[in-house]
């Protein structure tokens, strides 16, 4: 049986250490968020994880969850006791405005949370983060009025929220989609249509559930500028707050998936549901997109997240596993072998895992405190900054994220042998859940295309311009720092690389825009790359700043982060190389085979 | 409901055009391998996995194994019937000695056969493929005595085989295994001990089972010299070759595993059981690494064939499903969308995919081509050539196809977007399943260690030598091939980073062993990129010969060639100098961190 231990110590490193968060105090939110505050919200959040949520994971995996005829959904036992005990600590609306009842925290926050909670269980995370997603949209486009009506509930997490894109025959292209809304004279809107891959789309822990659904107003203009976005209530609310009756949706059925059986995928049908227009008619994708771009974010977290589960798991068995003598000679004499961890390629495989961990979870970190500045900063020009690196840097975030995070599941499990292959050992539903991350919320693929067509190009290359000029900047600062000298050359040399393909793509992207399209995938990863690399210097940077201020108790970890960025540096950054030479291989190949002759 | 096409015209070309197997026509059986015999078989062969096998593997997968309580293991509806028309078919036996009843046909033809029977249904080709490699173990070291006893029924398929090796304390290390063997006076032996992981150990398709046991006899040596292998039959076996009493082994559980639900994969009590000694006492080792080697092409096979599978649905559904337009502006214009395969993503993921399982197939062509010139010829050099690259390729061939044709079935996976995580579409099944091939017959790591500590410097390094030779010679020998020459830069670039990572291994890891295995995956991985590379110029020049020649009603399928292999060239080989760099990098930081720091 897995277990898990929140890294809270890591997480207060980057917080103070590597991000110096107080530095923003001057935001609404964050000097509430003062060093004892923060580590308390850690350590509680990570008591709940190991005790509540790691018990139920594996046993939600197996179980799953029902739909009954009357097309009500059961999820597994235990998951509406520990939801309970979730929006109990006011943990659902940490971040959310002090008005409707959250705790006004800072996003980031939230974020780091919300890593726990998908390394402990992420079927049961998905239930509170898609809520906050939702919180988020209504927030950002919705009138006063829904805004009073929904968010408290929600934010209190007593109501659940959903994201309804998806149709049987659209999912990326939002264009094709079909459901429609019909205005009534009250203002409101007839919804009628079916929804699939909806997560928690119908359960038994939220007493409502708030659906988000995008729907084509009769008589809209075809594609996406006809589509809308709506407020869909499970329940009817009633002017004074109560609960009135069924609205006109309901779980047709729930799909059997690989993972993450502990949450409900649904596919919903609306009947003649009552909705409640979200902003502008016809405008309903701009609002879908606030939504996304959190929820991006968030699923880039549980790429993350799993493979940080999976490696505290990896490493227990490792050091546990008695078998074979070490290369060099017994390490352990006295045992009838070894633990494997003295084995070079258990290491290499372990290392591979924690050296992207650690940098992923500061540009985590990084990336959320731009949402943070983002949302709450009244200075326009850092306002902006904020917002150009964080819409360039969420694709890259969540395609990297899940990609490796995957991959490192994969790696984990391979450390049990046959054991990781046998559910008991756990490892195995680490790797099945950890696979869907690369595909909702948009594919890798489309992140990819994203950043390369949309991110890159948006304002005249304003927001790339910005993240090569911060990576050169500390660089450039830096270039005599005698203890970041050992990881300099390299991460400059990956950044070239990301230069030179960016170059490669403004002179042979624009007039064959398939140039892109075949290089999307490689350039989003050595982007990725570069941007671990430059976490790991800002954490080197930090590491050995607090080692010469003497770190009490904390220099073996600190000395650890100098070795792993070393890891990082030695062995995955040549990659980037390899992404520079696929990206300049151009389309050619790609595009030649006749459709047939697949 | 994924469907399957045995890719019988790759096969034939493979064969006739690219390896000539009619230049083997000296060799024992080969001349009843004519083009029309081995047609057929692939063809019937094919028939009868789409037919047949393919149906039963979903449901198979969703049915899974059960035990009863009397330890009897029912297998899912279907299989038995089905393995009754793969034995009456004579497939088992189909390269088997024609004295125990076999068709004496190339080891070769039921390597690919194995890939069609994996392709379609991966956990029911495991019953059949454990008994050839038992029947090889027990030809290459068994009396006459036994092999008559048991041969002819396995031959025909009728008695199954499985291979114990692991205990729950012992897998890669067999030296700390625990089974032991007690001599009779009648010179059998009583066995007992507990084996997990047993494939197929127990089940309803045959009337019996025999198990090839590795068990420690009574007073003999520690460690690896004091094991030995023995025969244990389910039913015992009477003089007259009829079964007799049942033996005293039982399945006591069976595993919940992440995939090949079909198959059983069981913990074996032996509680003296009756066992016959094969071959010499404490040399039992040696006898399982015969079975072994075979088995290890075997699952390096399967690693391929879920790739396979992969591929083909996933480039049936990218021509089916209508979602956005291409970049270059609409190409099905009268169509809602243009189906995804227009897209370069979408083209470069399903190239990368189709780039390595043809070169893979050609691979494992040209492996058991070795296999079965070592096995038959009677030239002792042209024997010692065949045998020293088989046992260098073997490793590279299970390391490298696995992992890749893992990685390969998630890719086609991803092609499905959500639809892809769901059971019913079948992709998801194709990754699970293909995960275990990574794992069993030696984890990959363990693959790259026999490569690295063993194969590489085995008997001065004469295999690999006979490897480079080839490889360099077929470059000079087409250095002014204009057909080739799109090609020989990128694979001789590859092989110079082979042979550089070679230098460094022979420089660094001598006196420091850490860094051999520090850098051992990387080396494999280095190593089967190269082997590709190799593969697919041979390839090309095999095409570009027969298009000279008038191919026919092949053209397009053999110009195919020629654009997939410059695909592999420009995005796949470039990875070549990412290994080289992490090889180079040595063991420093891998070995820096003590235990407690992980």
């Amino acid at each position: 049986m897995p277990s898990y231990t929140a890294p809270v110590d890591d997480v207060l490193f980057l917080l103070n250490d590597v991000f110096h968060i107080e530095r923003q105090n001057n935001l609404p939110g964050f000097a509430d968020a003062t060093p004892d505050v923060v580590e308390a919200i850690l350590v509680e959040s990570g008591k709940l994880c190991s005790e509540v949520l790691v018990p139920l994971n594996a046993r939600g995996d197996v179980q799953g969850c029902t739909r009954h005829d009357d097309g009500r959904v059961t999820t597994p036992d235990g998951f509406k006791e520990a939801y309970k005990q979730l929006v109990e600590g006011g943990w659902v609306g940490l971040s959310s405005p002090v008005e409707y009842g959250g705790q006004g925290l800072p996003a980031t926050l939230t974020v780091i949370v919300n890593e726990f909670l998908a390394s402990s269980n992420l079927a049961f995370s998905m239930y509170s983060g898609l809520v906050q997603g939702a919180v988020a949209a209504i927030l950002a486009h919705a009138s006063d009025e829904l805004k009073m009506k929904f968010l408290p509930k929600m934010v209190e997490g007593t109501w659940a929220g959903t994201m309804n894109l998806t149709e049987p025959h659209c999912g990326t292209d939002l264009g094709l989609l079909r459901t429609k809304a019909v205005k009534q004279p009250d203002g409101s809107y007839k919804i009628s249509g079916t929804k699939i891959f909806i997560s928690g789309g119908e359960q038994d822990i939220t007493e409502n559930i708030i659906h988000l659904v995008l729907a084509r107003i009769e008589g809209a203009p075809a594609g996406t500028k006809g589509i809308s976005l709506f407020i869909v209530p499970k329940m009817l609310v009633n002017d004074d707050g109560s609960l009135g009756a069924k609205n006109g949706v309901s779980c047709g059925s729930i799909e059997h998936k690989m993972g993450i059986h502990g949450n409900s995928t649904c596919v919903m049908n609306y009947d003649q549901a009552t909705g409640y227009l979200i902003g502008t008619e016809n405008k309903g994708l701009n609002a879908m997109f606030v939504m996304m771009n959190e929820a991006r974010l968030g699923v880039g977290v549980q790429g993350l997240a799993l493979s940080e589960v999976a490696y505290q798991n990896a490493v227990t068995y490792a050091k546990e596993r008695l078998q074979g003598r070490a290369l060099t000679g017994a390490k352990f004499p006295d045992k009838p072998a070894d633990p494997i961890i003295v084995h070079p390629d258990v290491r290499r495989t372990l290392l591979t895992i924690r050296a992207f961990n650690e940098a992923a979870r500061a540009f985590v970190i990084w990336t959320s405190l731009f949402g943070d500045i983002s949302h709450r900063s009244s200075d326009a020009k850092e306002k902006q900054h904020a917002d150009d690196l964080m819409g360039l840097l969420t694709p890259v975030l969540k395609g990297v994220l899940t990609d490796i995070g995957f991959a490192n599941a994969v790696n984990a499990q391979q450390m049990y042998g046959g054991h990781g292959y046998i559910r008991e050992w756990g490892m195995e539903q680490f790797v099945r859940d950890a696979r869907i991350p690369m595909i909702y919320e948009g594919a890798n693929g489309i992140q990819a295309l994203d950043l390369v067509g949309r991110k890159l190009p948006k304002d005249g290359g304003r927001a790339l311009q910005a993240f090569f000029a911060e990576v050169q900047g500390f660089l450039n600062d830096h270039k005599d720092d005698a203890g970041l000298k050992p990881y300099l050359a390299g991460v400059n040399a990956s950044l070239g690389h990301l230069q030179q393909a960016t170059m490669w793509f403004m002179q042979n992207a624009m007039a064959k825009p398939d140039n892109a399209g075949a290089g999307a995938t490689d350039y989003m990863h050595l982007f990725g790359l570069v941007v671990l690399g430059y976490m790991w210097l800002r954490i080197v940077k930090a590491a050995n700043e607090k080692l010469a201020a003497g770190a009490a108790g904390r220099e073996d970890a600190l000395k650890n982060k100098l070795i792993v960025a070393k890891f990082f540096v030695e062995r995955m950054l040549p990659e980037t190389g390899a992404h520079l030479a696929r990206i300049q291989a151009g389309a050619g190949s790609v595009m030649e085979l006749e459709m047939e002759g697949f």
